[in-house]
């Protein structure tokens, strides 16, 4: 039973029909399926029904099932010979707001052939969350969202299996990962009071639906599960995330964070589990400023700056000429700009501490991170003080959506374990350097794990272990919703969370003193 | 509660939404109707999740939920306000071979609007089933008789819609039985295999389907229950019929028998269910002779014949014209014919006691029941020797199969508590004329019962009352399905069986002795 190790694919033997044994093909399909599944009910779409008398007898009722389960109900997806040479596929979905991340995945094996991303084609119509879901009011606008998702994904999906050197149609099971307005928009469902008080969504939990409703060009019969919420703010992606790092099922505490504009937070361990979203601004996803990217080849994503020579060292994606700068950079460049005494505590630029880099437009402070003559666009590459400002404002958000959080649960920050850090902000970001600016707590650098994608890696997780369907329902279940409350007191705590790294410094004994004095800047 | 006593029928109000309570709308309606139904899923279509949110609101979240189960699962089949004025239908259907009568039912009283009927349009490529099949085994065959079933269903239903004042996207259940055949290619599915040994169905349990799938233009979320088969000669037909008049829940053994081209027959009682189908040939059905036909104004449905004058007493439907005879007519004319000495005992006819009704065309020695001169075609009515003969088999083989079924469960015929005849044939037949010609066993005629459409009118207790859902699964499975086995002793009942009434008089007391003496007919 090697070949054939995971429940979704499941060789059957039939016993021949006989006058003295006239059950039906289907009924004598789904017995078979029954004893061997231990199940009460396996359902068989009409369109497979139709092919069935002939597929049985093709393949001699010697036949490779495909399955999938919602809940207790084992649908088959896909009927092959026994011996096909054909493996089937299972597909995960991150779905992103920017980018869209596939994994094909061999389902007997729970092995991945193939990753493949695009960039979601949404973007055409609004680049945030916001303006499609403004966009998906009228229903025109909704097909037309909904359309350019699907069909972005079977155009990728295509290529990808190319590659692999598959078919599509092999494809007979997917799951797919997202935020609460980008699954709505994947569904097709109106998004719109999402954003309208009291931000209810249309669904928390869609279970398992047909491909061929959704329009997803894979197997006839394929089934996706997609993820669940848990609200409008805090979506399947994150589920996914619990999902693949444990962390329902750790004796320590551990917490989760996914950053983007949203922060989102899970925080707990086997016991209980509590989550809450906050917004933090596009700061943290490289949308700081005209120059902010996503990462690509010639963005910057790392920086170091000598205090004593103020000369910057700057690491860029494939090591191109740099043309823009990633979330994670500009963390960095914050960092070494406080540490080298080039911006203040409250991330205002002094002009003594930078020198040749100090450059004024219209009365408003930049700093030259890449001097026109090394830049790939011909131009300076700068930082300005309005997106030091922003990037200060979202870091003071994130690190206080965190401190609410562990308050609530009566435990202090430091008393964290582990720190995952999804996306892959969190594979890029150097924690010490986040750390420096005060975004995340003053923890040992070993404490943060960066998760990669851990929607992709959740959703793949739920096509190679069948027991992960019901785990995913009881995190779902399982997590304590914190409504963050923003009050006077939540106020105060972000007003103190505004300066680098922190009002109160004794948090933060790691981080070292810049290198001239910067209490105070003198604009 | 009294407006919405059917299970299918559920009026929920739905908290409001609030910053405490975030639940989805999908979710809140599902929670709102499993406490409703006690039930463990609900489960809400992808495009009636679309609606959902405006749906909702538009209707203040106080709803009128249409439901059907399928098994353990109930699926929403539409949603309209509370106080809608439009009734929530159903539709039962029963699939003939020859007719498709459908009912439409108010599901919140339970009680029928409309019945109607039209001809299966499959005639038109094939007369009986077995062309049908032939006709089938090609795909676009195959695609055509499930689109003119379909078609003529759909054109059948906004018909009736318009008639009773209702949009067939009212209809959100319905329930669908006929014979094993006709049901597959109601589903679209390839019949080859019925016709051909071991003679396998394709499906057995089609259980509850999507309309839409089906091609069928009622309410889109609308589910159709579609009754199981035992094998490929006893259909759901007959399974509606038992759960319609009960046989499994009584007592004292009763006898069900849907008498056409096969007999199909089902004893029993509260303990044990024992069925058989067998062929009996087309006499039965009023295809006994060119002038055979179906039940229409102006054919000939009771006869009486004079012994000692031989006038004929003809009964025709709307009491036009003659123009044909139906089955429960042909049934009456041979007993009358045998009892007025005009027929022999092998049914043979006797010259010497036709007189002037006799003619002889070919050699073919025919019996003039309408001259030219009284008909409406202006041309004789006659009935000949192989059309009697053809009766004397169709007659001999049902009592054959009744008497084997009997046999096997070791007791007699006239033990037979209750003797139900389903379809129009057992509205209109005498039994007094069945039992003299020997084709039903000599009970009192009290114990007869005809039932009319039981395969349509099972179809509606399915949609009127839910519990049926759980017995029509139990009726199928408890049945054992008695295999006849055409063997000598079969061939000897069957030859014993081909005397008017029989070999074995004494099984047939009541049958008088004709006028004169026709032992031995003599050509």
């Amino acid at each position: 039973m090697t070949a054939a190790a995971s429940a979704w694919i499941r060789r059957v033997h039939l016993h021949p029909a006989s006058l003295a044994d006239n059950t039906a093909d289907a009924d004598r399909l789904a017995a078979a399926l029954k004893t061997e599944l231990k199940a009460d009910t396996v359902e068989i779409d009409l369109g497979l029904l139709r092919e069935l008398p002939e597929l049985l007898r093709r393949h001699d009722f010697r036949l490779r099932c495909s399955l999938f389960r919602d809940r207790g109900r084992w649908a088959v997806t896909g009927i092959d010979g026994a011996e096909s040479p054909r493996p089937a596929l299972g597909l995960a979905v991150d779905l992103g707001t920017t980018r869209v991340a596939c994994a094909l995945i061999d389902l007997a094996q729970g092995r991945t052939l193939l990753e493949t991303a695009f960039d979601n084609p949404q973007i055409a119509v609004g680049p945030d969350v916001l303006a499609r879901i403004h966009h998906a009011e009228s229903p025109p606008g909704l097909r037309q969202l909904h359309r350019l998702l699907i069909d972005g994904l079977n155009a990728a999906l295509a290529d990808a299996c190319r590659t692999a050197g598959v078919s599509p149609q092999q494809i007979c099971a997917a799951a797919v990962a997202g935020n609460t307005a980008m699954t709505h928009l994947f569904l097709g469902i109106d998004p719109r009071w999402i954003i309208r008080e009291p931000y209810i969504p249309a669904v928390n939990r869609p279970g398992v639906m047909r491909a061929a409703a959704l329009g997803i060009e894979i197997g006839r019969y394929a089934r996706v599960l997609v993820f669940p919420n848990i609200g409008s703010y805090f979506g399947g992606d994150l589920i996914a995330g619990v999902l693949y790092c444990g962390l329902h099922r750790k004796t320590q505490t551990a917490l989760l964070v996914d950053v983007g504009t949203n922060a989102e937070v899970v925080l707990g361990n086997r016991d209980w589990l509590i989550g809450c979203a906050g917004a933090a601004g596009p700061a943290l996803e490289g949308g700081v400023s005209r120059m902010g990217m996503a990462a690509a080849p010639g963005v910057v994503d790392r920086v170091r700056i000598d205090p004593a020579t103020l000369a910057f060292d700057l690491h860029t994606i494939a090591e191109k000429a740099p043309r823009g700068i990633c979330g994670s950079g500009v963390i960095d460049l914050a960092a070494q700009l406080f540490l080298a005494g080039m911006i203040d505590l409250r991330g205002k630029i002094l002009a003594a501490g930078c020198g040749a880099r100090l450059k004024t437009v219209d009365g408003i402070r930049h700093i030259v991170v890449v001097p026109a003559a090394q830049s790939a666009t011909g131009l300076d590459l700068t930082i300005s003080q309005p997106d030091l400002d922003s990037l200060v404002r979202s870091k003071a958000a994130m690190y206080t959506i965190l401190e609410t959080l562990a308050m609530t649960v009566g435990m202090a920050l430091e008393e964290i374990g582990t720190f995952y850090v999804a996306g892959t902000f969190g594979c890029f970001i150097d924690p010490r350097s986040a750390i420096t600016i005060g975004m995340l707590p003053d923890l040992p650098p070993a404490r943060f794990v960066p998760l990669g994608n851990s929607s992709l890696k959740g959703a793949a997780m739920a096509l190679t272990d069948e027991g992960c369907l019901e785990e995913i329902d009881r995190i779902r279940d399982r997590i304590t919703y914190l409504e963050l409350n923003v009050n006077q007191e939540f106020m105060n705590r972000f007003s103190a969370a505004r300066f680098i790294p922190h009002t109160d410094r004794g948090r933060f004994p790691s981080v070292g003193r810049p290198a001239t004095t910067n209490e105070i800047g003198l604009r």
